[in-house]
């Protein structure tokens, strides 16, 4: 294990938060300090594959009480990465089917002296309710359909690699927007860096609402398609959906999936994104997701930088 | 990691035993030997925060027949913050399913070259089944209703650090004594130390049999408050009981929790403690449970501790 | 954490894949190369039990599509006592369930930037595919009844380590041949180091089209039993025979159980292997199990010696 801790010695005069809830409250120059520092762990740990110690002797607990190997990962990765140790809680055979109140649960595990809980629940303002009773750090793996900050935050990062300066890019999210996190992490991110954001989808999983944010929103892709610098194709998730919002898989993929012809009438430099897991053939085509445009798997790769950066930046922030 | 391991060079000539499977065989000099060494490691991990090396190289296998999330991450941390590894076999999708013997999947385990196995399983006498048959040290995270060995002894710690002589004092187990591994450990740890004991709850949890142990038995829990030191609230195992020992939840309550106004009847510096996960408003009011007499959660914390010692000490016993 | 990496710092020329897929590909000095590494892993690390650092920074993910605590946590400690990290995926409560595709989930795990992925898969050849379409190192953990490369390894380190010279050794592989990865691998690896292999099984179990490999067939264990210095006894897999292929299972222990009178019958050195879990009283008696002859948990100690081997070869095999 290198030892680069020299590197990352001194925190940022910017970052003074010992939780991450969500982007909507965090300032441009904080999302900012957040890139900068990942952009950093990324370069100095060889794309996010050797391990420094700049977190030795720490804890982070996952409690997780959705499913999500892949976020789950993402976050212990990231801890071990930077020398922490991980310890997994899960709903499933936990003491909250004894009974116990959500709140207990958070404090026991506060109790065994971890020093920051990664909480993933489908109850919008969980992180904050934690972070209001816990003396540890809370990190959001998102709550619901309302954030899902780190999805954000590694999602601008990957933008950013190709485009250092955001202000005037447009970047359209595409597909599901009332049930994704992920946009609307996206939307406050975005529009704090300078970058104008479309949200674009079938009238059923986009409301105009967003318009009085400021927020351009848009049923027809090919009409804002020429205009667009990135393109960010979030998932159909049937599994949260309990009406159909769309008359078929195959018309919805008709009118919003991304394809060689729709490339061919798009920017020359566009990139396409999706925050995974993707659904071949209903918002993406095959080529285009394994084309030159596509930095998918590099979101991946981001999502350790940005949460390294993220558990360090809070991890110090009391010290 | 700090290298404290000198602190820890020498085992106390007390300690002999390759196994720790219950309190009732233990004597007070060993008792209190792993309480003393479950402070000093408190003490030198500063409340179980940091990490030491002196367990490193060891490996520690959870083999958990139920569900515990919360005991296997004690263990687990306990062994990580001696710098140990560990690894997690379950019931589920374990080779039990396939037809082998309970023995022979320790044996596997020990094959493996683990240095100590944790086993938690619904039958009593498991633990000590297990350490006849296998050469590496086997503790137990308890075996059904029998005794919960490491759950005694930081009860024990907790009631020992805010009053450190044990002998003289009451107190008293309140709630489902019958089907409580907990009680049992309290009751040989306690009684060893010269504590005494009082049973307390509806007849059909506690049983009379306990006198010829020279045990007080009361069913009335204001009859004995004034008198009590500790009072020790057992949560109601609902999901392990079948037919149900007393009217109503509502009823229990009445009779059985502690609330603001049996506190007022309290001894002035009388500590409430409960094993967790806790009902609130069965066993105890929020009030109390986050009141200034509460050690729950330093019992968590203590959980770490204890477990640490006794990691420590089983796996030195044979160098 | 002994350092003792020197020993290890030199590749063995004759080893050059990134891959271990299966035993079918290998050459025999392939294979020796992984045996000998194995020895010298094994006497290193005090059988198993101490750790070593020579793939330290490393990670290794499990990405198991079917239950295997043995052979996942057999992976595990033999990556973290080369001090490589670990990080477990597994089918249920992935992203396969919300419709993604095989090669993305694992192309999401490669860009985690893991150094090798270890897969169990039912589908025969999964291990092929991922490796076509990964750059990280691929470790098949078993596709199916196709093969099971480090299990066939383990028994053939086992064999060895009693009888150095494999050429001319007799190896009956009894039992359920049809349904067993564990016996082809077993076949491969051992014909190509110059053992003689003998299938025997019921004829529902045992195919002919074997002899057209140059593989003895024979229905009748008490024929071939004087002649054999190593009997590998597999288990009958209730759980992937969808028809039963023999009577009763008191009649395949009548005509295939290793038992008392079987052992008086067969050669005084002769070995006693399965690859558990075994299921006593089917293909194997409690006393021979337990036996002189049985080096039964051997072969799991030898699993994580193979494995610590083949880790480090492929992960250097690219250096």
């Amino acid at each position: 294990m290198s030892t680069l801790a020299a590197d990352f010695a001194h925190l940022p005069a910017v970052w003074k938060r010992r939780h991450l809830l969500d982007l909507e409250s965090l300032s441009a120059d904080e999302i900012t300090c957040i890139l900068d520092a990942a952009a950093a762990f990324k370069a100095a740990t060889n794309d996010c594959r050797t391990k420094l110690s700049v977190l030795s002797g720490k804890t982070l607990a996952n409690l997780f009480f959705e499913n999500s190997t892949r976020t789950r990962n993402s976050f212990s990765l990231a801890a071990k990465r930077l020398g922490a140790d991980t310890v997994e809680f899960s709903s499933s055979g936990s003491s909250v089917a004894k009974g116990e109140t959500f709140i207990d649960t958070a404090k026991n595990i506060e109790a065994m002296n971890v020093d920051a809980v990664v909480i993933r629940h489908r109850t919008p303002g969980t992180p904050h309710l934690l972070a209001k009773n816990l003396r540890c750090t809370v990190i959001s793996a998102s709550d619901g359909p309302h954030e899902h900050p780190t999805q954000g935050l590694l999602d601008i990062m990957t933008i950013r690699e190709r485009r250092p300066n955001l202000a005037g890019l447009t970047v359209a999210l595409v597909g599901d927007i009332a049930h994704s996190r992920t946009a609307r992490s996206n939307i406050w991110g975005l529009t704090k860096l300078g970058a104008k954001v479309i949200l674009c989808g079938p009238a059923t999983l986009v409301s105009r609402r967003w318009e009085e944010f400021g927020i351009e929103v848009a049923y027809n892709l090919d009409d804002i398609l020429p205009r667009c610098d990135v393109l960010n194709l979030l998932r159909i998730q049937f599994e949260r959906q309990h009406t159909r919002p769309f008359p078929s898989v195959r018309e919805y993929a008709l009118l919003y999936a991304m394809n060689r012809e729709r490339m061919a009438r798009a920017k020359d430099n566009i990139l396409i994104m999706a925050p995974g897991p993707i659904n071949r053939g209903v918002e993406i085509t095959p080529d285009v997701a394994d084309g030159p445009h596509s930095v998918i798997l590099e979101q991946v790769t981001n999502g350790i930088a940005v949460r390294m950066a993220v558990l360090w930046l809070t991890l110090n922030a009391n010290d």
